[in-house]
């Protein structure tokens, strides 16, 4: 932590910040230059945190140095994670294909999709049962009716089956049924929801928040893991901008920069972030370019009926016909599914 | 609703569209022009919500045309809703002014500072039981021990008392101590929590979220009426945009805007728009300038040594003096408190 | 400027950058910290501008610790500065009022509004006569022509005129017959007409680019400034984010925050900042009440004829009646008009 | 256009607006609702730029129908265009690769990198002669002395070459030693620019602007193209929103947008858009898989030393290493270089 005082600050008021700091245990480097004067706090710094020391007489501002999570950072993990989810792991060499329907609407709808998108190469089965929705009036999930045919579609076919939950009762239902829990971008910073999922010790996939900076994303996901859970996989779905002509803004460099901070895998849903089924593929294809380790891709038997965000859902053909194209640039990036 | 069709959409497309609105039970209004043909469909718009005409054949974009909101929405509710908040009302003359720490951090601290704010002018007593905070290592707050404090210091100065909750489990905490809930910006989109907030009766304080829309937020407050509960106060805190030399973006036009399209109060939070002590003055008369209803204020007896959110909290003195300076701008307003 | 260090750096990195920074004459301060090292420089930075240390060997990164802006830093400049324009002054204890119509449209049409304006009470006259316009085929401005109208109204009413330029050819026009530039928006990091601009000595109203940082925009000022001209003034007209309600988002903080870096004038921009007409009123008003040095309002003798921009612009009457509401809120201020 | 009321409109509001469309020379369709009137607008609705429907009496919005630019869309010219740089082109089989520093400091600095990058397979040498810096006091670029070299590296190696200018004295001496011109995100609204450099007929790079909607981009070129200059080459380079990781989020969506909207030619620029060596082979791999038409790839000699952008620019082995791991998925996406 680095503690940047004004230029015209007196040298009691350097005095004062130094005795906090040494007071509280940590050691002090001083560098008093022309125009300013800088201060190293040298230890834990969280011995600091209620020191609000930003307020300080003479001080201008405080620049931290390190990161404030721990369990997620690769610089104490160099080792990138594999996160088994089901029968099938994120984060190695297969890249991890996950799809199915925005929402569950019936056990028709569903098997017949769970089969369609296994026979594509899709190793996990995606379906919203509890569905945050815009607006109270429309469509908000069969609940745990769909988590039902949610383990049923599992056990038919074999796939790996994941579902969000919105709630700790949500949570209760899906651990019965479900492989993996996904927490939604809006739930990103419902804090008591991340614990909640945590304690489950199930995989949990997190979403990125609408406006959420990277740094905030895993300190999120670092929510999940201080409660003892390591299996986080990250999700970009596109950020908030000024930009109206897609849905969100796919940050595609959130994939490298993931992986630069952290060892959990991040994978991206090109269906959220652009909200256009014309741009599934081309996001689809240049997420794997840049090192995503999965994808998530809304598929409907008949997107045309689908309750929820049929416009940006792929009909089975599509679906199949954007996995054959995604094979060789998956194997370019040593990748297969 | 309107549907505007590709330049060279075909006939049958057209055809096909008008087929599926008349099927609905709603008319159509056809505009073939010399580019494109506009489709206008009057009636329930609801009856196609699972229709997804975006991608059927032909379809260039959907444009709506009235608000999903209802509840919150003053065409159908053209007078100004007054909320009661335990002896005071927000949304009438008076100017309702918040104040308080942002977290409890005991009995002490909190009936000193409900004293406080009392004497300066305050009618309502705010205080941080749980806190929402970006890393799992920051202080999380007292809980429902906060809350016993909260119900102390409102016998004690009869003060109303405000507590942000963050599940449903602090819901049920909070209704057996507390006058009103806050919904905080992170929760805006938790709509299991708007539900359940909805369901006490008790008026909620709903935050902006830090990149909900205007629109979002008030089909957010619609989440809380749609339970039967009418008693929703909207609070402006800041927006997040690319300026970093506040930590987010006063939107000071949602002032006037939610005036215009809502019936509900409005207040502002300098505190946490800004997060900078020496921005609440300047941006609380601003925001009662552009007719906020009240304003929330941090305030803290020692803010050197909060535990949460001090470099934005205002000591009592500065407080006091804000009051004074703000009464004046108030009254011009027609406002007094 | 500080330097901070990977966590696993090499002792040989740490002393290759230490002898970068003394062979160029600076002063090292080194704080080595359990977790990082970091290095404090003293001394004038701008001698490691071409060292791009950020890509040397174990740097994590550069923390800057002082502003690059200089001649517009109230840390160098503690007064503030009060701006002559025509028989006017900006920055002291009169409200600047500009008003006028966006674009020029005929010399009946500058010259009643210059009457009716300066009826109201403003000192100032805008007017467009180089109008960048988002497409080439909307109305582009009477150039020259809108010029010699300006002066012909300055010479009837008195008032000062301010008219944007647009490129070299329009300032060698302009200072013939205006007493103010006026640089856009859209050109604030045009830093070529910023030197030009700063070679006239002509006072320079600046309006803050459409998703400039406050930093950027004390950056640009400070092109103006090092030709020379110390008489910069600056707009806030609002700023590009996601909301859709406004134009653009009017970032009241920025006057505060300006007012604290900056020994330079701020006005504001409420037309432009909101696009709408009704929320000009609400928005001067809290622009007064943070601090504002003046304020720019379109007017337009029949705004739904006008031009450019009429959705925004106030008719006469509505231009009066607000002069006459912001005077008590002004004069709560200690500013006068 | 649709002109939608409120839905209080009285029917003389109504037959107010029809009464002005007609009186134009348009057709009016009356779409009348349970809850509002629309008013659809056939013919030309330039026609109506002038009347500002959106404050008559009982006007609730505008929804316009038609994009404004016509001819960089791609409904009135659906054949992708080929854009000849020298001797070689953008927009057809080959992937474009442009490659230089950001600044040319020497001629034998630019002549090195000339040689390097042709080597690498670069068809085309960048290099900045009049760099826009937002600071007055860092290095402003060697002005004509750097053009000259880009024209003997030109000779020397057969390369294509593109400089950016920043005034018309720039395009005045550009004109004489490059192929074509470049126009920086900082200027993309610089219209007085736009349309001189479209008066040169030379081929233009038009970077988007760093808050620029790809509506305002699309506009930018029609300025250039309105000069009759067809020869327009789109450059997505990062915009700007509220993540800091990355100087500037890379907006990936833009290529298949502008894929479909427009028939111009769209490159990537991945090393403006990160500021971050690291991130450009990624962000270059994505950008191909998307279906760039081509790389925009900052190189330097030294980056150590570099005088601008150091840190985000490649090492010549760097790049060729790059350009071999670009050469399969450019096969896949049917191109080659």
């Amino acid at each position: 932590m680095i503690i940047v005082m004004k230029p015209n600050a007196k040298q009691e008021a350097i005095d004062h910040i130094v005795q906090i700091i040494r007071s509280n245990g940590l050691e002090v480097h001083l560098s008093a230059g022309q125009e300013v004067t800088i201060i190293g706090v040298i230890g834990n710094k969280t011995k600091l945190a209620d020191k609000n020391l930003e307020i300080a007489d003479g001080v201008e501002r405080i620049v931290p140095v390190t990161e404030s999570y721990k369990l997620a950072n690769r610089k104490f993990h160099p080792d990138s994670s594999v996160i088994k989810v089901g029968n099938t792991t994120i984060g190695g060499d297969e890249l991890a294909i996950m799809s199915g329907p925005c929402a569950i609407e019936s056990q028709e709808q569903l098997m017949e999709t769970a089969f369609a998108v296994k026979k594509a190469g899709a190793q996990i089965l995606r379906g919203g049962a509890y569905k945050p929705r815009t607006s109270p009036y429309a469509f908000q999930g069969l609940e745990e009716e769909g988590l039902r045919y949610m383990k049923e579609a599992r056990e038919a076919t074999g796939l790996a089956v994941v579902c969000e939950v919105t709630s700790l009762h949500a949570i209760e239902a899906a651990v019965k049924y479900v492989d993996m829990l996904q927490i939604g971008a809006r739930n990103m910073q419902n804090f008591y929801l991340l614990k909640e999922a945590g304690k489950t010790g199930l995989p949990v996939l997190l979403k990125r928040g609408l406006s959420a900076t990277i740094d905030e994303w895993l300190n999120a996901s670092e929510y999940i893991m201080a409660e003892g859970n390591p299996n986080v996989v990250l999700c970009e779905r596109g950020i908030r901008t000024f930009e109206t002509a897609t849905r969100n803004t796919l940050d595609i460099s959130a994939v490298p920069i993931i992986k630069e901070r952290s060892h959990l895998p991040i994978i991206v849903d090109p269906s959220h972030a652009s909200g256009i089924r014309r741009l599934v593929k081309p996001l689809a294809m240049s997420a794997v370019a840049a090192g995503a380790d999965g994808l998530m891709i809304e598929t409907h038997p008949n997107p045309t009926c689908a309750l929820s965000d049929g416009p940006q859902s792929l009909t089975f053909p599509q679906f199949e016909t954007l996995c054959e194209e995604l094979r060789p640039i998956a194997s370019l990036m040593s990748k297969h599914f």
